[in-house]
């Protein structure tokens, strides 16, 4: 997807991104012309009309109170008018005042756009266990608010508000062309980068479209799209406590997308593409990142042993560091394989470093180490394991362990 | 355990370690005073007669063929006579021709011993996938068996040859009394530094006793003995295909332990004991690490809860670099146990740092960060998890994830 992509596109979106301090104490030492993701903490995302919306959230048993809030609003089955997320700081693990500093942080904003608080969404991320900054927060609502806009450039501030320790922004769009030849739009932005493994990662994403869908038929869509692309991205295998994925639709379009018809296919093909975008960007933008990894398996017995096979390799730090080290050490791939819980037959598999046979019938290949070499020091790296079992596949998307990941992690809370 | 515990301390058992030129091409440019994990590469331990053999193994489905060589002789249940172990090769994934490489090396040193191959169990550990040097290693056979003894000196050399990316040897020993009054002896050695985790680790341990054990009581106690320490190691929470743990027993102290008895109760004990000075010693001794993590739950509603968490804490990278940045990051405690798959009410967790209370029902409790920082900058860190929900415990040991990691795991093959 190109950079021109904002997450305005569709019809009847506003958003906006300020500095409530959080990030940069002083935000009369800001740059105003550089809107980098360094200062800017507060972002909004709004419908000019109630849009239905549907989320999808992280498993971890322990949930930030906005998160929390936001869950518990959409299970409500009510429209929505946007949603609030402010980086820096998880807002989770303080206690019930975490809830209520979601709810005043909520009205603040419901005030401002003339809605009711339970229309406005909250999301946080960022560090655990500290309370949110209330005050600093509201205090800047107003403005947030008042310069809503649909102007790309604005547009863009919201993303960057979102980012934590991501390097790039992440945002996507596509126009879709209906069976009936018209159009209707979607966008989506995504901030997240370490802390990432399946259901979901510490990743925040919000889709808006102008299309007019049900929350039932938009919930099931969005539920697909992230099965086989959010939960398929790791970088560390740990799982935050404050991941979303929500999609608003606003039906300004005036285009209504019905369950079971072939616009309903168009559009939760082009979801899962644009989910896939962003995955692929969260794991080349994993925190330390110097290569985007590619598992691939086929040929398993089940779907579940597929997936334990790419989540092992994926998350395995000796797989991850050889990779960063560009070190062809393809025995710790069959390795992880070995020790995911998948049943397979250790002297059937094959193993393809990119296009390069590494594994055949469970035995190493002596193979071309300058060809090796060639692959693993290109950014994009693929491995294809074949286990010969059965008619299963899966792909997961990961980065290799740096030294930078552990420098990031090392220090992130200070 | 101190220093001076050797593998031969027990009556009967001789070692000795040697250089096939594995790890230091050249063996005449070896400094013979310096006996080092550096250029020892073969090991051997045998007993005098005939011993009892009992072996606990990783539970990865891909296997070493020195390793499933070594479970196929154990199980048939006869006695051996010794285990001999190479380093730098894992003898994995390389086809038929790794069991006849096994097989060969075991036969060469049954003929300098005088018994049969099937008395000879092999270990091999260190890269997968290329052939086992089996020229190299057959010819230092008959100098390695020449050379046995039950001197301290000579028993360390088989410690160092079994070492990979180990920085200390690990060696422990016990004198039990028994119930009459007489005297039996345990020795244990291991190596083991990355690739660790649970069921088992890189790890190869060996155990020998004086004590007449018949292989059923042996099995039983030495599982239970491995349950609860070295399956409760964690460096990178990843499972190699080579990990094994045997003990030998001989019965060359003349006192003969029998099941259900007051001796098997001692004696089960100093395992356990043994074995858990060990699993200290590996986690410690991790690749990279500068520092030893103990994480225990307590008040689980299950045996299984517990496990899961103490294992989800102890593999989580954020968890693991934020103890090497020495930073006070609980919130990330807090996700690795709440996204570990347990069941239990967030609002009544209970963290401790050391003796630092950093969380109560739940929440982040604001925390002398001096204090914090005192405990953090301990060699050994302990973290308590407490549930409230259940009788359960657990506890996991584990290390720091350094720039050292990455280092050493980005360029070990070369």
């Amino acid at each position: 997807m190109e950079n021109e992509s904002f997450i305005t596109m569709p019809k009847g979106f506003k958003a906006n991104g300020v500095s409530a301090g959080m990030k940069c104490e002083d935000p009369a030492n800001i740059n105003k012309d550089d809107p980098k993701s360094s200062y800017l903490d507060v972002a909004l995302v709004v419908s000019d009309v109630p849009a239905s919306i549907a989320g999808v959230y992280t498993s971890n048993l322990v949930k930030g109170h906005s998160l929390e809030r936001t869950i518990s609003k959409i299970s409500s089955g009510n429209k929505v008018r946007g949603i609030i997320v402010n980086s820096k700081n998880a807002n989770a693990c303080v206690g019930a005042v975490g809830r209520e500093d979601a709810d005043l942080i909520a009205s603040k904003v419901a005030e401002g756009l003339g809605c009711t608080a339970d229309e406005i969404m909250t999301a946080s991320t960022g560090v655990i266990g500290d309370r949110l900054p209330v005050e600093k927060i509201t205090k800047v609502i107003p403005g947030l608010v008042e310069g809503l806009s649909a102007e790309e450039e604005t547009a863009h501030l919201a993303e960057y508000a979102m980012m934590t320790t991501d390097t790039v922004p992440k945002e996507v769009s596509a126009v879709l062309t209906l069976a009936d030849g018209s159009e209707v739009k979607i966008a989506g932005m995504a901030k997240g980068s370490g802390m990432i493994h399946p259901n979901l990662a510490t990743m925040i994403g919000i889709f808006t479209t102008d299309a007019d869908i049900d929350k039932g038929l938009l919930q099931k869509m969005l539920k697909d799209a992230v099965s086989h692309t959010f939960n398929r991205v790791s970088v560390d295998g740990d799982t935050s406590v404050c991941d979303m994925v929500v999609i608003m639709a606003n039906g300004q379009s005036g285009q209504k997308i019905e369950e079971g018809s072939e616009d309903a296919q168009i559009f939760s093909e082009a979801l899962t593409s644009l989910s896939l975008d962003i995955a692929r960007m969260l794991a080349s933008d994993g925190e330390g990142a110097t290569k985007l990894i590619e598992i691939e398996v086929s040929g398993a017995a089940s779907a579940e042993d597929a997936k334990l096979i790419v989540t092992s390799v994926a998350r395995s730090p000796l797989c991850k560091t050889a990779f960063f080290g560009m070190d062809a050490n393809c025995g710790r791939i069959m390795t992880a394989v070995g020790y995911s819980g998948a049943k397979f037959d250790p002297y059937k598999i094959d193993i393809d470093l990119g296009d390069l046979p590494v594994y055949r019938d469970g035995c190493a290949l002596p193979f071309d180490e300058e060809e090796a070499d060639r692959i693993l020091h290109e950014h994009d790296i693929n491995v294809k394991i074949m286990l010969h079992e059965g008619e299963y596949g899966d792909r997961m998307f990961t980065c290799d362990f740096s030294y930078d990941y552990v420098k990031i992690n090392g220090s992130y809370r200070s």
